[in-house]
């Protein structure tokens, strides 16, 4: 049996996506600091679905991602 | 001028993928803590790319990922 050659279709689909869309894309890297003494508030949130507006600090933006893509990320809390 | 109606493709495209593929996917979110007061490390870093083996460490699977991917994430830093 001979191989048959069918017609490609022009559709590309990357096996895995970003995470990051829009946040300090100039930016080679996206890391940030705390300096962990200087918290100053019991429990401070810090974003981990790169949605916030207040990156690096959680705005809750994961819930409305969470619910548009049926993920389930959510903050990394810092605790005095 | 008549609509024309084309054949559809049976191709699904999402808008917009999830962050995290693999990681505790049954929970509804996850999220995690850390008590600032028993780090014992000068610098501990913390996974935002979710790729982690060491959740919520940072493994240094980000660099993997955003080669693969075109992505600039990379880790919070938590400084004593």
């Amino acid at each position: 049996m001979q191989a048959v050659s069918l017609p490609r279709r022009a559709v590309a689909v990357r096996a895995e996506g970003g995470v990051n869309p829009e946040i300090r894309k100039a930016e080679e890297k996206v890391v940030d600091s705390v300096v962990v003494a200087e918290l100053s508030k019991p429990v401070t949130a810090y974003c981990r679905c790169w949605r916030s507006g207040t990156f690096p600090l959680c705005d809750g933006s994961h819930m409305k991602h969470n619910k548009a893509t049926g993920d389930n990320v959510g903050p990394l809390l810092l605790k005095k």
